[in-house]
């Protein structure tokens, strides 16, 4: 299995969450995407924590939108670390979808990310910081994915800015 | 095992849930109460809503703060009807677990109920409405509660209304 | 009359509401709808809920918008169980909707869904389930709803999710 | 009966709806108070609004609290101005109340005032400004009462402002 | 002057504003419409009050988004009832505007209409209660207004709720 | 007249209002607060202005809870920079305050500072920063206040951080 | 460099913060505006702080959306008054730009305008009116944008006000 | 150093930071803690992270309230995981923390705790499972914690949930 495994509930969430397979894509790091459902599929997550577990998964990545159960149930069945992405919801604009991953009560936690695309983007990013704690190439590669975001700034920092 | 199964998330719930229990006794229905985590015991979730299907619980009533996954995943694994209540939170006031319990996707439904005590209480009352839809028994205590609510009221309806 | 009724304050509700209708239809359970307002035809409401508690209604579904007073005031007229479905406002997208309905006293209870489509389809889903508790069919027709919706799930859980 | 009748729907809402009573006296505009609830005793709103208009009540104010449907309830039944006060609630301290009565639908009004005891103190002074546009005497009582109000924040203006 | 002043802070606002103005009509009630803005033209808040005293207007209505000071800072500079109208700002949806609207302190008031057209409307059909309450030819039309309008609700009430 | 002006719709704003004063003491810019309130004494506003602009006044500062008017008021009759205060109201916690303060239209603005105490000190504290644009006294003040609050955090930073 | 420096996270918040420069042409205050992001660049942040300060700039805006540091982590680098301006964020509609910008702790200050354009537009005319504390040209030309304002808004204070 | 570095705006967010250092001490992780201010010493933010990199830590854990920072900024610094915690405010409850953390733009991630205690203590144990990926001791240490937490849920679950 890949280094990173992102789930979401719908399919329908992965415009959002494959800004978080491409950021792993940049940063070199193995990444493998599933459609798990807290409410539709629940007995799937125990089993897919424990195969990601077996596999060397090393962080879990999930989205999901309205009362977005999935990041937490799939901490409450590993040891792995959680990220979680609210994916915005059609009226409450992913308000609700941040509200039911963030507050997490004392003993089970999910790193929670910015509702939608940024957000999957950055958990992507985590994810890599994550793998490069221990990993020299890949904690160079996000030296160099900063050094290279400073740069483009910089290089057009006053770029079309009149009237 | 009783008509109704009111399950909460955490111990210091049972304060507001208890509500849903008086409820459910001045109005003639058998309940049992238990302490089932969706974070801390998600194992348990499947095999506490078996053993209450096989054993002819009409209605689970479930009560969880914050990020409040209990009641809707519970839905999702069982075919019974599921009432969520929201429990009052630290900061946000039970507007996070209101969201993450009343938000659910197409396809796993959960009953919810208002924020708090009142809500405990209303969950017993709409369990009450359930069974008392095939038991004529309950749905006279039902009309009952509601007719005394209403004569009380009334009596006191000027009741120290001065300045 | 049908075993559920499905009610809402404006013909400009049932594109929402009527998800909650298909969703009785898939499960093989009968309905029946009206536009009932309970700002504009407020002594309809009381001869609405007799007339449904004679002729063998077991669960309300009543939709509404903003100040939604639909689904309450008809708790307040019935012994029947009641489920509201906030209606998405123009402005606030339906939170004013959604604690309109929830936020109900002690005393009367209303058993409220998500906002919008979804809120609605799960309304008919949560009818069906308690109509369900006494109704091996429609009880079976959930069980299998529920069994189709997890293998869609898992039939597709990989389906296109690459870059 | 009274110039203004103040409805609520719980005794305990009492201790906030007074300052719209102490409003009227100091304003000399009659008053009466009576505790009517939407949801508890909903078949009292119709007489208890044709009972007001065959009396000569010229202004209704109503507080409610949580999903406060009394004071768009007692609009639908008359064609007397309905003022509403948002009473404070235990969790979300009056926002329910103030989203549930101020956002009525085309057709059926309610001036809704400010939550909690200033609310209610301005529906009494709004309701003798109503009155006041065809009684000379409570018209210049509110003058009065406004002119006052300005001496003394002029007399006051730097009191006590100092470190 | 007529019997309602229509006041609002942009003639961006008219296309909400005018729904008071239908509504009006719709009721043979007299009304005129200006643009004052309470940050832009603060000197005509208080001749504006003046003149609309001096010709026997009896209620104004007035409609302002975002930090909305025009109904309050009017409703300061009067003794006439002031109703105010939260027009949806950009961002916020109308929220700011209902919230800068509503919540007055105790001794200036503005009864608060719904958030957008609705509200608008409401505002004209409030104000003709208002007139109502002492000109019976505005009290008859207001209640057949009513009448027509329940026996639309009831004559389209199963219009069309097919699948 | 002092630099800085700092005025308030009611004297309970003292209490939050006076770190503002005390701010300003520390940085060694003179001070004079006064209550006006928008809605009890609003000819007050322009005559206030006036005097102030008259007097050399640099900033005026105007804190003011619930539906806060005053900042933007006194900002339409000045053209003198205006920094508003939310200050907490009952109930909402100083959030109706704070876009009632913030979300001026186009062409009128007000400087808003954080709801409540920290508030009201940072105005003091930008009302000295703009004083010190041109007052090379105050600006070294000011540098010199940053420097100390700066030395502290550094001299204090592990104090007291073990279990 | 100029009198006034525009900052801002992203060359897309230009639309929005193109408003603060016009409204600087317009009241004859030198402008100069650059792209600096306090998470991409925050080394940045200290040196043009530093070189706004010795290039004898007046006021700095800066302007950023979602978790916007920029105008705060500015201030904390300067004795120069920052203005901030929430820049409207997708899903939350500037709602947390809002806060993350307004909510300063005691003692760096950041003087917040309304999000979006307007708050540009009027981080523009505040940052004039601080510039015309001691410069009597910028300020004559704040009292002339101001009346001219007034004069449109007079101008056409009835048109098209009709059904 | 200790593996994770325990950073906070202020001494007074330590009653709830110290839930993150008794979580790392339970699973036998290594911890220091310091207070370092965003807006008070924001030039100590690039040299504390500088020399977390150089020491080894291997996950940093930010805590802040208000417009909070500190968490975003520190992560602008290292390529190290930040695990941010919004420190309850006093007014607004945390809910300007929680979105001034969690929105942060693509680029630079915070992983985002619930506000609070239980934020603060799961950020200890999100640290202790991102050092457990590579430390078979700490992952076990995490393995038994929430083998406990299960067995201390069921040994109580029925406990005192009478009436």
């Amino acid at each position: 299995m890949a280094s990173v495994l992102i789930l979401m509930g719908s399919q329908s969430d992965w415009p959002v969450m494959q800004n978080a397979a491409t950021m792993l894509n940049d940063l070199g790091v193995s990444w493998e995407a599933r459609v798990v459902s807290a409410h539709r599929t629940p007995d799937l997550l125990p089993t897919t924590m424990k195969e990601a577990e077996q596999n060397d998964v090393q962080v879990v990545i999930a989205g999901a939108g309205g009362a977005a159960h999935l990041p937490g149930m799939l901490a409450a069945f590993t040891h792995l670390p959680v990220l979680g992405v609210p994916v915005p919801s059609k009226q409450l604009k992913g308000l609700d979808s941040l509200l039911s991953i963030v507050q997490m009560p004392k003993g089970v936690a999910v790193g929670t990310m910015a509702i939608g695309e940024a957000g999957a983007a950055n958990a992507g990013l985590l994810a890599a910081q994550i793998v490069g704690t221990t990993n020299p190439d890949v904690q160079h590669n996000v030296q160099e994915f900063r050094a290279n975001q400073r740069e483009t700034v910089i290089a057009n920092s006053t770029l079309e800015l009149d009237l």
